[in-house]
């Protein structure tokens, strides 16, 4: 590095950081999917004002942390919960060294294509399914199993890749919070080693930055090789109560903006919002039958019910996907 | 921000960005407090090496992960581990609301002021200590409990301030990493929400890249507002063979670089340098018992057996604080 070069980043770089993230909000002008109106303003509003320097509502870049959630937030989750189709899926490809799931519910009845019995047994059924599928190799094993999954698995609806299923609008919000000093994390209900593998690449969000359910490993030494064993246990639900705790755990303070879009996001909203200072918080409505789905206080999947009377009381953002967004898909032009 | 501004950030920002972590090597004057050894050289060797853009052990950024234990690493841990004696502080400053203590061990002894009896009771005695001292309140004012005693508490030999017990030659190699586009990480059997309050201002490491044990926490609405309880019991200790599994579970990939000093730390060195590609593990031997102390394979607070045969047996750099750190602590000139 030459002398001008190192002076250069000495005393200019901490002048472009300043310039990049302080002055006034960024970038607004990338929020393109968003129509004009109450949700954009809001966004647009509340990162303006913690990101002035000066401003009442100034808010340092270290505590600028915003959560998402992931399932029906970020990405779609109909028909089924993408890591839930992952699991079937598992199920198909694991079933020549399972011979006894011929007769053993609720793998009989998968492997027959009878989803809805399958999962007519309700949560333990999901859980024995889950939990077959997610143990029993090492975390470099599974991680690579995803991995060649989330690239090739297409959506029973759209025939797109899941990765293609993630919802423009909130890519551009992403960005737009990041220039403006922030730094994202998911905290999803889902899996957190389902999520790691594709989230840096798809939303920009390392595995780091990522929290979500998960099941306990297990260090040991496999011929002089140290792996971690994923067991068959449940470590902790990122869901609901349990994401404020997951918030605390791995990120050991309070969000200012959280982002959510059902009763399972209900509790991180709370917490995020119930903090001293400037707070955003968010919620997705899923009103688009025909470009996405619509469904919301009845839904089994994604059900929003407490979550709009909580948001009503509270003034929070709900956004109108039909009416605030001029696009769901990047493939939907 | 005037055009011309937007311009040099967008244009000029990522190639500063560039200068200042890819290149080479940058700063490995900052290793200042390191004598010229081995030691010091394969740490700048390491570090040349995986951020050279073209060299074969090129890594790129986000992969450069480094994590460090805390006690003993970074900072001191004698005559005891420094958070048991914050809870022992804790205990007399409880005391007049648990008169009870007067005759119940390992509290009485403690309030007497004989800590060898106290802590006679071994494991389970800590365990107690520490879980009636670090439960019953809410997060927040555990945080506000931490900062107030770290910020005034002395060390019982030196008379300063614990975050003063911190090694200078550690705090430069963490702006070195830093400096070449690593992340660092703490990997602490230490309390996650006892290190967090004060690991930003006095290491530069965030909440966020703090790993730690920790006890379960609870959400629940207090009056209407939202609190995270601190409950007595354990969630998971990382120590060990939880190491690697902390790891896995809050960064979520591999480290390139892991910095220890006890057998506590061997299973994180060993997962660490177990990985594919350059990689690069580190252990601080405690050989100085003038500037600080001197201790490894006999001790109860600290051990360094295993660990030391399997550093000469792997090739991972030993430090040897007496012959390779011209100072220890900062107040040391």
């Amino acid at each position: 590095m030459t002398v001008l070069a190192r002076v250069a980043s000495r005393y200019l770089l901490p002048l472009f950081l300043l310039m990049a993230i302080a002055p006034s909000a960024q970038g607004a002008e990338v929020l393109a999917s968003w129509n004009e109106g109450e949700a954009k303003q809001s966004i647009v509003r509340f990162v303006e004002s913690v990101s002035k320097e000066g401003s009442t509502d100034f808010v340092p870049v270290p505590e600028r942390i915003a959560v998402f959630d992931n399932d029906g937030t970020l990405w779609s989750e109909q028909p089924l919960y993408f890591q839930l189709l992952f699991a079937l899926d598992r199920v198909k490809a694991m079933a020549p060294q399972h011979p006894e799931w011929k007769d053993k519910e609720p793998f009989a009845s998968l492997l027959k294509g009878d989803i809805k019995t399958a999962l007519s047994g309700g949560e333990p059924a999901i859980v024995d399914i889950v939990m077959t599928t997610h143990s029993g190799m090492t975390t470099v094993e599974f991680d690579r199993i995803v991995r060649e999954w989330i690239t090739t698995a297409k959506h029973p609806k759209t025939g797109r890749l899941y990765t293609e299923m993630v919802y423009q609008p909130m890519l551009e919000l992403l960005t737009y919070l990041r220039a403006n000093g922030f730094k994202t994390f998911i905290v999803s209900g889902g899996g957190i080693d389902f999520m790691r593998p594709w989230t840096e690449k798809v939303y920009g969000i390392p595995p780091e930055q990522v929290v979500g359910s998960s099941g306990k490993t297990k260090f040991e030494m496999r011929d002089g090789t140290p792996v971690l064993m994923r067991l068959p246990e449940i470590n902790f639900i990122d869901d609901k109560a349990g994401k404020p705790v997951g918030i605390h755990q791995h990120i050991g303070r309070r969000p200012i903006a959280a982002f959510g879009n059902s009763d399972g996001d209900l509790q991180m909203l709370q917490w995020t919002c119930a903090g001293p200072g400037p707070r955003f918080c968010l919620y997705v409505h899923h009103t688009d039958a025909e470009r996405e789905w619509a469904y919301d206080r009845q839904s089994s999947i994604g059900r929003l019910d407490k979550g709009l009377d909580a948001a009503a009381d509270s003034g929070w953002t709900v956004v109108d996907m039909k009416k605030d967004w001029n696009r769901v898909f990047a493939f939907q032009k």
